[in-house]
């Protein structure tokens, strides 16, 4: 029985523009560039609205990626999903996870239990007036589904991260909306991108069946009750559309890996970080057959101005911004139970597990 | 038989001019003003050369003491050690922790074994000449041995933490050497810091038979495989001599707390924090009669540039100091593996730890 | 006949604890302590939230004036008029500005037109829920009047800076409205800060006559072409209501200095500056009798992303806040054209002068 | 009598990857691409070690350019001189200035007296142990009169700005020098811009007669008295030799450009950039026929830490580099006295101007 083969390759890089592991691994046969469907990376810009190191990275990808694919650089942009978390405060190191999948014919023999599995989907293109809205929501609640469809994965229960890029505002889809007599949620570009990543959350909380469905415009940056706790979400300037990431585990899968997570329920949550590694036979008493591939997490600065009852002071700083902090604090707790310093730690959480915490999950190797 | 009984409060505070929870201690008696040994506190600047939350933390201190100590505010100072590191990157979370001295008649009944207990002492007057050097090493092994005495320590394995203030140059000190034919270390007044706290922690090393005897002028800042696995050192411009602060257990001691510690051999040892916790009997299977009170660490930028294996960023960054990261990652960690915030995490680690990592103390309450 | 004769010292700080050089003119005598009516001052914090270098200077001050007023320290804010600005980036140089006043007999001889003078008053302790709106509007309008009416001006022409320090929300004054059943104009502190600043500039516009009464709740930091040409205003959370100062000139001042201002329609307008700087005689043909004492300033980064069309980046910056770029910015317009940096450029300047402007006043002592 | 034609172009960008203003005046015809023979560019990075916005704004460049040239996109870097500072803090605004020159049969009837011309040489490649030394002084001052020669000037009076782009080392320079037995200049990668900017400057200074020759490697980054009055130095890591680029003004130009300079002797000295702008006939009193094109600059904060006796903070801050700060503040002089945002101020001044000061150069456009 045909089965796929999910891939799942880290590489450390020396600056936004190195491409240098990823065309080795393509050089040595390692990696069949047909066969990557996205690219999870940590940039080291500030994770901000002038962090250009974002799309630097997606450039240097396109150009080094588009001969090997036979497009144009800028098409390569259609075919991979790129996702580029900027800030690598503390420990954190720069790299990129490169996802790849393939068909083959049948699972290696010994080859049993659900394994990793990706599968992606896409909404249609929304208009500026339905983000962070119902529509968003319920839209990318649809894409969900066929994403886990595309994974072969059924039940809810085996998705443990939904990566989403979604769409933002700008001056010009502003004004188109209000040309049509519409009105955006916001009139602030900034402002639109939390909008955005809390409806495209709360889409997945819905698909899941985490969360009721009927969330109404006015839920969307309020009832921070409703969340998901495999969410991650991501905005760019560049589409109009959700594209959705589901990982998880299936039976249809042949591969190596293995996914699990967590939900850290504040940004000290160890324990959280532990069941994540423990979900896929790593952690206190680790299986020596299971080597730990890498962690994705998502970090914010506690609402409400304290974590545990103590005063923290990231939403008073002037001088580094809150993400910043919180990254940095997420990552230095991540890095000290992984054992190094190339986690995904992305800033922001919107409906992304409870306040001031979120989902964390974990993918191991197995030795077969 | 006479014993001292050495308090340790840890007091959460709602900015560095906030005084109102030792305030409230003193007036309801749970802490005697002048049974005040030392305060060390984190407060909530950037942690460097402009970081004006520590003297203004101190002097809102000393103008609170000084009618409790019948003192004009400046000399309280000269009384109470106040060590004030900056920089709560992060979850880290602003707080002072007072520690108290005196004496009692006898040990409560059941208290036996070593307890913490607290020792200070203090060099000559320096010259600035002197500064980084083997001078101010020799000196200051002198100062912590007189320290150890003054704790009813005898046996160096009982030292668990040395804080030292120490002296910086200034442009009038460096004059004043030159002046009578004497050339200083360095002429920058910022790159004496990092000497003086370099060969302080040297001198810690020196008295507790970490190192040997003998170490050379040029041996401060190079040889970085000479370091103190207790010494944390901390640089102020108020004072030309070093004060050495010890703490460790002592059987002379009837305090309700004990202290024991580790070595982070990188700021991503969560093992080294572990066992740090577990030397007090806390940690993976905590004694329900103990309680956590504070941890005491140093965090550093690994100067290679990376941490096991992985590269980091913090010493290209030109936005945030590679201090401040290094604050915001280590207490992550810490945080997460003690519960809370409001631990010491200080940044400078110069023959602190090896290079890249740092010492980390704890402090337990004992239910009797 | 009586005169008021009021006195202009610009003093250089070394810190913001640096009470030396005040202290020292007490101390010869050349300012009588109790003469003092408002202290403005630069200090070298990041002029945000999170500033705790503008309350060190306040408290620093208050400590050392009160022996010299009988004074406990706490009740000097009570008597003189604090204005600390953070952020002295650029050239700036830290420095305070202290007008004093006194009754003198009769004008010297010779000294003839109008001179400098100086008024205060406040309006009464305003609701949380009457900041940013009509009500302090129009208070603040009312106390603008008694503040011209102290300083002997009647003609609104003769005000040239009118500097209001004015309270913001806090989640416990916002709880106490809702517990009263009424709303406030944001739910964020932060946010209100703009409002109270705002409405406080537009109370000063309709004093002066700059622009119709009657002004709307909902006009406030919208309907940015009202705004007054000499306000500057401050926020500060340790009072609720507003004191205002005014400066302007007087026939019934005896004072050595003349007041003058222009309006920056922009950050870079170097013709209003030098306008300001003409309207006291000083400039391109400057009056050898006359010397420049100090000049004030607002500054802000357009709204609108742009300075006569070219993009700036101040409002993207997520490593350096927009307020400290534009402080450094009209710093070193302003001091290029004073001659030196020590000139008290503030941040944000709602409602004060033109959108990405702001009013620029100078005061110069006169020889005779 | 054949002449070259110069031209200069300057472009707003929207962000650092935005090549598209050039490439419609390409597409125009105004700008033929084959002519184009620098771009000095400033982008919206922090200008500190971890600015990417340069490289990625030169990647950028090369791609849009290369099919144009019918190269590589890595060989248009070997045809073009780029030179990108990073930083537009304040007021400053991203653009590019696009230098062309080609050869026409005769100048314009009417067009007589000097005008703007170009010339470029370069060194041979330097060896590690070179830089920041006398070696490298040499060398440079031998290609400035190279260049000079290519810009047909002969007179040094007639040079107004010559802008170096040279390199810096790296620890594999290092090495390879260690390994020849040879000891660099330092031993780290940082400071070792500072050495090569300076002594490159020092190198311009020999070569205009504005010192004597004979510099010694002492001299680098202590003689301040010693420097140059046009020199602009940039370090860059991806060549080992200098590239030069005299500005100056030539009869055997037929551009209809001017170009003049002065020196500023600090970051406030307003007088200093009039007089650059006069020297092209721009400023107090314009000549209408005349139109400013654009500024350069060098700016530093001041190393005795004040400027005009009044202490400045910039090199205390641990928040924002001193470099930031001193391109703000003198960023924002100069847009004020130039009128617009777009001017190309850099960071860094070693040997270039007096301590704390720098050059200011103009460039005009002549009606004909």
């Amino acid at each position: 029985m045909p089965a796929t083969s999910v891939g799942v390759f880290k590489i450390a890089t020396s600056g936004p523009g190195d491409v240098s592991g990823l065309m080795s691994l393509i050089s040595s046969g390692t990696i069949d560039p047909k066969s990557i469907l996205a690219i999870l990376g940590k940039t080291e810009g500030n994770g901000g609205v002038n962090d250009f190191t974002r799309e630097y990275a997606v450039a240097a990808l396109c150009t080094a990626l588009a001969p090997h694919l036979n497009l144009p650089p800028h098409d390569v942009e259609q075919r991979i999903a790129f996702v580029m978390s900027g800030g690598t405060e503390g420990v954190l190191s720069p790299h990129v996870t490169v996802f790849t999948r393939r068909t083959v014919e049948a699972r290696p023999d010994g080859r049993s239990g659900k394994r990793l599995s990706i599968g992606m989907a896409q909404t249609r293109d929304l208009l500026p007036e339905e983000l962070g809205r119902a529509t968003q929501i319920t839209e990318t609640a649809t894409a969900v589904k066929a994403a886990m469809a595309d994974a072969g994965i059924s039940d809810p229960a085996d998705v443990h991260f939904v990566q989403i890029k979604c769409p933002l505002l700008t001056s010009d889809r502003i004004a188109a909306a209000a040309a049509r007599g519409s009105k955006t949620t916001t009139t602030s570009a900034y402002a639109s991108m939390a909008y955005s990543l809390g409806a495209s959350a709360l889409g997945v909380a819905v698909a899941l069946g985490e969360i009721a469905p009927g969330i109404r415009d006015e839920d969307v940056l309020r009832r921070y009750d409703l969340f998901s706790k495999v969410a991650s979400t991501s905005s760019g300037i560049e589409l109009m559309h959700n594209v959705v990431i589901v990982l998880g585990n299936s039976t249809s899968s042949a591969s190596e890996f293995e996914i699990g997570h967590a939900v850290m329920k504040d940004a000290i949550d160890a324990a959280a970080v532990m069941a994540a590694l423990n979900s896929v036979g790593l952690g206190t008493t680790p299986q020596s057959s299971r080597e730990l591939v890498n962690v994705f997490a998502k970090a914010e600065a506690s609402p409400d101005g304290s974590v545990r009852g103590f005063r923290h002071t990231m939403l008073e700083d002037t001088d580094i911004s809150a993400t910043r902090h919180a990254r940095a604090a997420v990552g230095g707790l991540l890095a000290g139970l992984a054992g190094n310093g190339a986690v995904y730690v992305s800033g922001g959480a919107e409906h992304q597990g409870p306040a001031g915490g979120g989902p964390v999950a974990a993918i191991a190797r197995l030795s077969s």
